[in-house]
């Protein structure tokens, strides 16, 4: 430890010597985490960079990966506390769309929590699945010979852990957002999907709901012209879920490791936008982020923290004097073609649930939230014809919001191929109102036809790193290069690709 | 100039020696306007901070500035192509309040523009007022003797020389938005009010909206508890205006100096929102900001410029090669109490008109855009008792939005005391919906009182100076401070007050 200070000297020393300066962020004063420690170096342009690691020899990228058809999926899940069960209750659902799933295992830190998901695979008249449990419950699950898939739903702290882990054994792997928690996470995942040419996918399933989808669709169709705007968030104030939903494993002697739930902890302990994956992800999407377009620079504000140590004091009594995020975090990221996103990241106020999801193109504009019919789309004059309710849109003001019967016959016209296939069964299985099942039905699907993901580890990663690099803009004060994760490959393919979706339709 | 120059050189290489680095942006390689010229430094924090120039001996504040009651407000109106009519319209309709206001003097670059202003006065049977009108016009309006109001609505180059010129010659001061184009405008404007103890506003419309006010009311009361993020914008895509409403004055062959209007030359010329205010006075009067906090970093992001080019060429077949402003600009503030304003750009993309105003707070949360009635407010349990149609707190979830029927009774019981009085009498004379009218009834209720302003000249700087500020950390890619206009005074005042309105009720 000693010694490695004493090298983070030397380097820093050499650092003031010669611009630019390379430093790690572990040195600012409000650092309570360890986690945050990514090297960096500041231009002469003011942007920080943080260090890009260079791609290991004889290892490729991983772009449009492609595995094995599988006849079956057998699947392992860890991770079955909040989120886990849904997951295997939708499972058992993928015959009914014609998908072969076995699902061989189920593991929790909490033996009852496995066990207690056996119920669903003997609702559906499937053989029981082997159970797993304790810390290492998911490494014995890993190890096992008969697994294609491991499906993670474990608290934030064990997501990469587990997911390296399983790739280290030969399987695919499927985790929960935020998947990374830092820069080190996205390129620990990034290099071993690169090295054993597993999948490694974010479970983002807002990325499937029925608006964002079909208006994917028409933005895949030109509908809204070019994108050069696009807001996505997380608002959603948790004060009615902390207690309920996010407790911890208990410790030896049955206590909650974190008796607000260890996602309080991380509000507490990270300052950035630690839960940025629900709106960037269908925004990236519609840019078409390495796939033509790319993340490159980042601005962040934050509100300072107001409600966190108030809930904090109320419910424990502590005095928080270090907590980290505040209660509204803001990022702004500028793509290489200049189109901006913006994220925003409220976990604490009072206000109407809203993941934002707008774009504004040079030819229309759409808008989910608040989701009333009839204010959600404006569209410039060209884009349609006439004939099914969809009126002329030469005779439109192209500022103004298309009515409910228009938006309605807008949404049937161009509704995503995917909604129409899988829309009914995903809305009577459930699951965040649908967009769960198909999300889990895609990731089946391709793997059972050999074909490449919707999303891949460069999603993962850049949906991720909006944490750590926001953190380091506003401690910082500066704009922050996001890493092209692609490490030069992120204008290779031209658009974001469902395969097997048009061909199926 | 040479002087100039070699004197800058000079501070550049002491700077150079000791941190801070004081630049020029002038220096910056995009800069294809002459008026973003401040002068700042950069901290060893990052951030950049602009000179704040020394209040001169013996000059104090303007803060809560009263001056001698007027039994009869005598304006002025200078600029009479497309605000300036309706204002002359609407000053017409002052005696229907019980105030008393003569109009001497109206003036125009073009002489026929301020003599079809006379038929307002006619209608209302006024006396003709006088003409004023060519490039000096102005000036000999300015020099009358039985002049106490200027109200200015010229284009945006002749905003300041206008103003300075009509608090010289012993004159209050009204301008149109935004008043100010630079940091240099916004001080000599400060200092200019400060010395001369006249009053400097701008004529920001927007404060005095239905929901604004509305709005303003409730947080005042504490409806929404402490506020601690607030949105505002102004995204309105200028396609049909362009060539209709913001024609150039012509020159000597009478052709129009800017053959697209000299707005769309701003827009060429200038990065950084350059029409900030309509959404930023409202955003600042919702967190008291010199009454208690201020406006205290800044950073901002823009989309390429991607329209505009393509606008020109289509029109003039231009290729602009140095076009500056992006299509979609965001502007992030934190305040000294930690609170954030996001204030965003926009009038170049097809899509809904929007100045968002949207707010959050650790009680409540209310959203303007789009203008549904029931997807506007949400509130928390304490705020409301029951009994008129508003329902009891208690039982509704805290994070949904209030329905129609709750939200009128919300409006209704918490309509703010100005809308009360002059609301119907607003809509009537019209301007905006009645905001127009409700402003320049303030303007001319306070000076006939002898009453401090809604707004004063802090507010006029706040609001306009983030147009450079926006455009050096762009530049600079890194935070920028606002400076405190008010040069150590911003914490004297508690609260936001409008003079004479509750006593009035």
């Amino acid at each position: 430890m000693k010694s490695l200070k004493m090298i983070a000297l030397g380097v820093f020393a050499l650092a003031l010597a010669a611009a630019p300066m390379t430093q790690t962020i572990a040195q600012e004063k409000r650092v309570v985490n360890e986690k945050f420690t990514t090297k960096w170096t500041k231009g002469k342009d003011g942007i920080i960079r943080t260090v890009v690691p260079k791609r290991p020899a004889g290892q490729q990228h991983a772009l449009q990966l492609a595995t094995p058809a599988l006849k079956t999926v057998r699947v392992g899940f860890v991770g079955l506390g909040m989120r886990g069960p849904g997951a295997v209750q939708r499972f058992t659902h993928m015959k009914d769309m014609g998908l072969s799933v076995e699902i061989k295992a189920l593991c929790d830190y909490e033996r009852e929590r496995a066990e207690g998901c056996q119920r669903y695979l003997r609702e559906a008249g499937m053989p029981d699945a082997a159970i797993y449990y304790g810390e290492n419950g998911y490494k014995e699950l890993c190890e096992r010979e008969d697994i294609d898939l491991v499906y993670v739903a474990v608290d934030w702290d064990h997501h990469v852990p587990v997911a390296l882990y399983a790739m280290e054994h030969g399987k695919h792997t499927a985790v929960e957002v935020p998947t990374a928690m830092n820069l080190k996470d996205c390129w620990d995942l990034v290099n071993m999907s690169e090295k054993t040419r597993k999948h490694c996918i974010q479970l983002e399933n807002c990325c499937y709901d029925f608006f964002e989808m079909n208006t994917l669709n028409m933005a895949q169709l030109g509908l809204f012209g070019e994108i050069v705007h696009v807001e996505g968030a997380y608002i959603h104030c948790l004060d009615d879920f902390w207690p309920y939903y996010w407790k911890g494993a208990k410790d030896a002697n049955g206590k909650h490791r974190d008796p607000l739930g260890w996602r309080m902890r991380y509000n507490r302990d990270y300052r950035g936008d630690v839960y940025a994956t629900h709106g960037l992800g269908p925004a990236c999407q519609l840019l078409n982020i390495h796939r033509g377009d790319r993340l490159k620079t980042l601005v962040a504000m934050d509100t300072n923290p107001f409600h966190g140590p108030e809930y904090i004091k109320e419910k424990t009594g502590e005095e928080v004097k270090d907590y980290q995020c505040g209660d509204h975090t803001t990022t702004l990221m500028k793509t290489e073609k200049g189109k901006v996103i913006e994220i925003q990241h409220n976990v604490m106020n009072p206000q109407p649930y809203s993941r934002l999801y707008q774009l504004t193109g040079m030819k229309g504009f759409a808008n989910k939230y608040p989701e009333v019919a009839g204010a959600q789309y404006a569209l410039g004059g060209d884009a349609l014809g006439a004939g099914d309710g969809v009126p002329n849109h030469e005779n439109l003001n192209a500022h103004g919001y298309l009515n409910a019967d228009q938006q309605r016959a807008l949404e049937k016209r161009y509704m995503h191929p995917l909604i129409k296939s899988v829309g009914e069964k995903a809305k009577t299985v459930g699951g965040h109102g649908g967009m769960d099942f198909i999300m889990d039905y895609r990731l089946v699907y391709c793997l059972q036809n050999g074909l490449p993901l919707d999303m891949d580890v460069y999603d993962l990663a850049e949906w991720c790193c909006v944490a750590e690099l926001g953190y380091i803009s506003m401690t910082q004060n500066c704009a922050v290069e996001v890493p092209d994760f692609t490490r030069g490959y992120w204008n290779v393919e031209s658009k974001l690709k469902m395969h097997g979706v048009e061909g199926k339709e």
